[in-house]
């Protein structure tokens, strides 16, 4: 299906526990009782008409699809001949936007746990993301210097919406500890609008699923923005993002009015060395999922062009969300130059794995 | 300095009054005092290092720039030899954001008239927006249907800033009239964040005037998908929009965002009859300021044709704003092909208007 020494590296799956019941015995019992009967707590008020999961996925005791390692290994990694596939959570990422950072921490960390003894352990080819509570900085930058380092865990991982934009020194804790560590911090929409978060647009709420998911990339601009405009990559110049789920159309767009703006503004960022999208290249990684479709195929390739990208992609399925993408799909949206990058090694490069 | 029959069509020109007491006879007298020591009332909490307006447009009285229309004659019109100047006012297109719609209402009439009066009186080539409150609707609705077919009003203006996406059924009855009257709507940014909308991004508030103009883009994002996705093109089939000084360049970006959501979830919008991005280049138009300026001219061109976009971009100069935009270094950015288009065809196709 592709060349032999072409490297599959699956860059964000979302795995699930099966039953609340699962994560009892890595959570302090004093948090039992919330979890088993109230979960996450963050609702979704925009609904799918196609659901969020693949019903493919549903394992053959009508589990949640993502809940069975060995169903990931089997119709996931080995039917597409993944190298690695990057366990990402899917819940557990939405306790950011928990009102309680106690309760939020607990379950990240029951999460974490979890991971390590029960997920990664399962096939080799398995790696993980220790998910973090944005909403307590501090509490974010103690759990990444507890995981990090343990095997398997290559980033950490938060969802997108917040209260502020990421740039602010509120979160740069967490930024210290992943420098710290050597881990890149990976971001995940989805949450925009929900829990503690403000509106999803900065004109309040749209009204369905559609129209709520067409524009989540608007908040990685936001953050892309905020992170480069504060100095956040000359405070902490080892750091690296990965912007997951967000396509990549955008990036140019962003980087060009960014430049603009900073030769006639760059008096507000004295802290700033160079133009806003040399920050974005340095420092920023893009996923594929999902990626563009243009009629016109060389659409894509100026897209990269224009954005210097072909060393920032990544390929990732979103494995078992509905809009999972096939990797041979991916592939062949992209010149036979740059698949092999996009599809494994940009990906071996940042997290220093070996093929 | 151009060919001598192509024309020139500035869609965006700031005015001012000179002086609050201008506006006084135009104004009932409940809200002489309130306008006399309040103004709009609308703050600004971003601060501008270089300024908002232009400091060689003062006038020789220290007036502020845009407020005497024999300047904007003779420095703008006449140098660049415009053929048509649109006037969009500047600080009333933010009443839409007052917390008081009564206030709003009147002070975006007492505009209106004043530059019935004043204003369009002054040169042959000037045009107007009626400016209205969208905070109001039917009442927005009442001033389109006074003020327009008047001479030299060719649209309906508002900020883009406000409570709710303008797809949403609160603000229908300002397109009804919009469409009664055949007139297209234009709506600027640079209110975000401000008065009684919400906060200018998904996750609260930027830092400072950079990173906030930076993506003020996002919210016509916003604008656009939900004016798409509630079907107000099916209900309002005439109806056209302009998005005004909001660049191009992250269209392509959200059309194929939309067209590939739509394959999957267009059971959640069924009044849709085809791709939205055929909707958006069958209903919008876009001006030129900011104009992208990739290193790499072609980027631009790239960019024109993912959008299928010639048609639909006219010049704008945002004078006396300080991102002012010459239509020389403009018109260079694009191919001698469409430049005909941008710097006026398009404009005079759209409002009807003869050369």
């Amino acid at each position: 299906m592709q060349k032999a020494d072409m490297v599959l590296f699956d860059t964000d799956i979302h795995n699930e526990i099966a039953d609340q019941r699962q994560l009892l015995p890595f959570l302090p019992e004093i948090w039992h009782k919330q979890w088993m009967q109230a979960g996450t707590g963050i609702g979704m008020p925009f609904f799918s008409p196609v659901g969020v999961l693949r019903r493919d996925a549903i394992t053959e005791s009508g589990g949640t699809p993502g809940s069975d390692p060995s169903i990931i290994v089997k119709e996931h990694l080995d039917l597409y001949g993944f190298r690695y596939g990057l366990l990402n959570w899917g819940r557990a990422i939405e306790m950011s936007i928990h009102p309680d950072p106690d309760y939020a921490n607990a379950i990240v960390s029951a999460h974490n746990d979890f991971m390590e003894t029960e997920c990664l352990t399962t096939d080799s080819r398995f790696r993980g993301s220790i998910v973090i509570n944005h909403s307590d900085p501090a509490a974010a930058a103690t759990e990444i210097d507890r995981m990090a380092g343990r095997h398997g865990f290559l980033q950490a991982i938060m969802c997108s919406a917040s209260r502020m934009p990421f740039g602010q020194r509120f979160y740069h804790p967490i930024y210290e500890a992943a420098e710290r560590n050597g881990i890149p911090i990976a971001i995940h929409p989805g949450t925009e609008g929900r829990g503690i978060s403000g509106a999803p647009t900065p004109s309040g709420y749209p009204t369905r699923y559609m129209e709520w998911h067409n524009i989540l990339p608007t908040n990685y601009m936001t953050h892309v923005n905020s992170l480069v405009c504060e100095g956040v990559f000359e405070k902490f110049p080892k750091l690296k993002f990965i912007c997951i789920e967000g396509g990549i159309s955008w990036i140019p767009h962003l980087m060009w009015r960014m430049d603009k703006n900073y030769k006639g503004l760059r008096a507000s960022a004295p802290w700033l060395k160079g133009l806003p999208s040399e920050y974005i290249r340095e420092h920023f990684y893009f996923t594929t999922q999902p990626i563009e479709e243009p009629d016109n195929k060389r659409h894509l390739e100026y897209l990269i062009e224009m954005g210097g990208l072909e060393d920032k992609i990544m390929y990732a399925s979103d494995y078992p969300h509905w809009d999972f993408d096939n990797p041979q799909a991916v592939m062949r949206a992209f010149s036979p130059a740059i698949r092999g990058k996009i599809m494994g090694e940009n990906a071996l490069r940042l997290y220093k794995v070996g093929t």
